[in-house]
């Protein structure tokens, strides 16, 4: 794509809204030319989000007024809250059926439309969308996403524990049956709405679990686990929330399905993302920390060996808003239209 | 006893000997006499923890200047570093045998000589009084702290694992090789030594496990569970560090040993602990938040089921510095003196 | 009282409300007999506050389901928002005269009708109580309290800026057209409404000042530093927002009016609290921090010179939750009905 | 200058080291070819900060055992503590003085000797340097900067005072005696030395001033105020430390030295930065926040009108770590080197 490519952003007030913008900004090869966000049409992104204020961008509309057909977007990132998604993608891929769709809520995540009912409430108001859906995870779809109309970026929670488990469930390393998750996220993974529980005084200085036991993101572990064992998996996973905006570090207990080590866990893994520009496997034995991918697309994997024989403990860490939303929509952006994989994708990690 | 015990604190300069002198200065029994910090000796505690200022308190000294006997001290808390401290005690004992002692070190938790070596590296210069120690963990060894001379207060990270998982050891109700323990600990637990790694900046906004694998608290917890269990027992335990001061929240793995399902769990450990103070346990499927015991003796418990059959996710929560370390400390000199076990230590969580 | 007093918490699901029960749980004089929180009504205490899980109290009820008369209490503490406050005490005054009241909104903190209006922009429906009620200032007011049915709790910042500036305004010694006051708050101070702007991600690692200019709590200072000087004055009060949960510390600038030297306001401010339990005057040249005051109902304050000849830097610093709300309530109840005037207020710092 | 830029870093290993190689790295036009860090000489980069494992970059080696003519680096930053650093850049420039230096220390911010020797307690050992060196804010001595062999960055809080303050001194509109400037930073601005009292549990939840009355910025704000008045001028300065990682906010108090207006100071700054790209000037009566410049090279200023007339409240954010040092050093070192003024700084605040 030579000239170019004009985007557009629904929900641009909430904070994976505020991420595409971040990053789009300082794309060489994107212009801005749609930000939406209903409840705030008509205000200017910075009176949203200050930290642009020193920068052009298109005001703030309402979705219902966007005309798709003359708006003709090269490709729209959707940040929306699930089941709206599944209605506004619909309606924009009928008016404007060459624009390209990069969604970032779990609506299209399910490829089993009854997988989608059962987690989500209701019946899927968009199955053939549903069907045509890529998964975003590139790392393992990679050739799928270069050819996808509409691709359903992945959640950050999923992001985090597939990369490293993907390699070893496909080599059949591991007990399939004891596998466990313990998840532990920032803030800014539970949104920007104005709730009691998320104020900063809730949350400051203490720590928890939630959604224990019936976590949604347990649908998309089970479907890509699944497909990547080639039989049914059911992992244990239990989400906690940080005292801290960004990052995600999921510690997780494997078991060796033979008589394979740690130490071939990590070469495995390693292997797998020997040429990958945003995985970073560390050295056998060290574990990584969510400070030193904040703000950056990476993701880094550590394997340790548990005092247990034949047991590993794996970390994964990478920021929620970057690779585990905004980074890899992006990421997924630059293959459908042509563009270098990691344009725009450059930042290092800012710590301290 | 009808007056006043006076008692004196050993390592007042660090947190856990803050804490203490917080505690003992509003304790209606208890004469601070004492209050020992090397590298401080001859300032007031007010030069080292300005929150006393208001308050009279002995000036710090040296523990090397002090005469044992003609200190006359009812009880010692000596919150020093490990294998410094078996020396001390060794010696206080020596001069002052009338003199009990709770100790907050890991020197006399483990009952074996062979184990103590194994993980802290060298001989044990004090094996007799190894033998004689007693573990403090209130909840199990009541009984037998009452007529102790020397306590070995438990690990913050081991109370707060031990208190949900004993009760279920006991019954033989959870596979006893399969438990893993999850855990994440506010940084007051780390200490207060000046180390790179624990300054603001490295810690703030940043998440990770650390002693993967070879934890110390291990060692403590494999007696204790071996004790409870009558056969060997070794738990998978990761340890984590929080952006945040107190807390210590254990996630913790179990499944059914047989039929018993999670909210028979749920039951054994409510009714273990109906009568006690100091835990609390909530309804089932509810899980534990650190903030809610922070600056009190108390620990939270919830029990919620696995959505996998057999398996149940235990939440354990408690404030490191309080009954994770100091306020455990009261606890067990409280029934060490004959006073009520709760005195001095009614403090309720301070939220928000 | 030789009996128990019997209290209630008017807005029980706030955090000044659950910061009274707080310490009302421990006071040895009290019951808590009522507890409203029109929203939360029919709920436990521990539905709102899970660390009040393991204590027995009253189930929240609806404000307008009370009957006063029947109620009896002694003594009502009020945190409601302003303006619903005086219907509601105007209401409870009106069927239970003998019902003594603390209230912790702004409505009765101005004895000037006018000023009320001009700053809250409305009439005020309660003028008669308006002009009953006294500004419970402990340190000021004293003598006023103990005969007083119906208290003003002071604000916060008012709190954190009076204790240091009455005395040197009393005593003339201060330019009083020159006084600069920039006062920095935790979150809490903020209350628990759903706010976006007070949402963890919006102030985590980040600060900034607001109500720059206007910001209502001036009406306050400027009644009471004008009592205090008998003319008219009108400081420069800046309010910011802190990314931690408790505490304020205001810095003062203030210019000698004639020849006094810093060394001489210190002076006269440490006598002025030479007597009282829950100011504390640090040395000169060493200044407050609010993490010593944590949890406990003490004001620190520090008097340092400036470099320029004749000007000082004050520092005061207390827990807004504490003396700056539901502390100072407590003291002015236990003054009302003839307690010790530190019953129930002897917590200590909770440092760290 | 048509080839890659040679740079080298002296001192990576603290945190303005690190956050020149976060934008070197990405710095289109320069190689890192040298990093120093004695006390970690022969590791990695990647062992002192774990964010720059993914990238390639020289091993860290000593200062002692460096060829500075062999070495032939077009610029050198030394962000070495002060007094070591004279010595350091003397030996440079006299073994390789055609290369260039931006020195990150106070050493050459002070041009007079005799306030060097009484700031910091001794002789400068570089005296000629001293001379030489240009002060680097760039927005007011660009042109000098353009020209020089050696610069001397700026300090953070100076930096966030300066950029207000000139244009109203330049101009005359602001009485010169009365300038109060209270500033808050974020902890990265106490560097990475492991003390204490910058240990996380010691910083967080809690704040204060420190060297009230005598802070070493205040010489290089009387130079620079002083130069821009034509007079002397002593303005009485305060800080802070938050507890966050970074930022600072100064909140400074001004007032009309005739019948100026708070808006008419606006139009004056904002007039002064109009073509500036890292100073933006809000509209009137909004102020910044730090989280709104977070990683950016970017200083947000805002006025307000205080409620006394003639008197402004001005409020002034940067990311200590980049436009108050090593944003606001790459900055000096395009306009040194030739390159375009912003190359390399264009990263967007990361909020939240």
């Amino acid at each position: 794509m030579a000239r170019q490519a004009k985007v557009g952003v629904l929900g641009a007030s909430g904070y994976t809204g505020s991420e595409l913008v971040r990053l789009l900004l300082r794309h060489p090869q994107v212009e801005i030319a749609l930000l939406t966000a209903d409840r705030r049409a008509g205000q200017a992104m910075r009176d949203v989000f200050p930290q642009f204020s020193p920068f052009a961008l298109p005001t703030l509309v309402s979705i219902d007024g966007v005309d798709w057909k003359a708006a003709a977007l090269d490709l729209v990132f959707c940040a929306l809250p699930h089941a709206t998604t599944q209605k506004v993608i619909a309606a924009l891929l009928a008016a404007a059926p060459a624009t390209k769709v990069v969604d970032l809520s779990a609506d299209f995540r399910l490829a089993d439309t009854n997988a989608y009912a059962r987690w989500y409430g209701g019946e899927h108001s968009a199955p053939h969308l549903q069907t045509e859906a890529v998964y975003g995870l590139v790392e393992v779809y990679r050739d799928e996403i270069k050819k996808a109309r509409l691709v359903a970026n992945p959640g950050c929670y999923t992001t985090c524990a597939q990369l490293p488990l993907i390699p070893l469930i496909r080599k059949g390393v591991i007990a399939l049956d004891d596998i466990v998750i313990d998840a532990k996220s920032g803030m800014t993974g539970a949104g920007r709405a104005a709730k009691e529980n998320m104020l900063f005084s809730e949350v400051s200085e203490g720590f928890h679990a939630y959604g224990v036991g019936h976590h949604r993101h347990m649908a998309e572990l089970d479907q890509e686990f699944s497909r990547a064992a080639g039989r049914d998996v059911v992992v244990t996973f239990t989400p906690h929330l940080l005292p801290m905006n960004r990052g995600i570090l999921s510690t997780i207990y494997v078991r060796a399905s033979a008589q394979q080590k740690p130490e071939d866990f990590h070469a495995i893994i390693a292997q797998a993302y020997a040429g990958e520009p945003f995985v970073h496997v560390l050295p056998f034995g060290e574990m990584p920390q969510t400070r030193h991918v904040r703000g950056s697309n990476m993701t880094f994997i550590g394997v340790a060996k548990d005092r247990k024989p034949g047991r590993a403990i794996i970390g994964s860490a990478l920021d929620n808003l970057v690779k585990g939303a905004s980074g890899q929509a992006v990421q997924n952006m630059n293959l459908m239209l042509g563009f270098p994989e990691t344009m725009g994708l450059e930042q290092i990690a800012l710590f301290p």
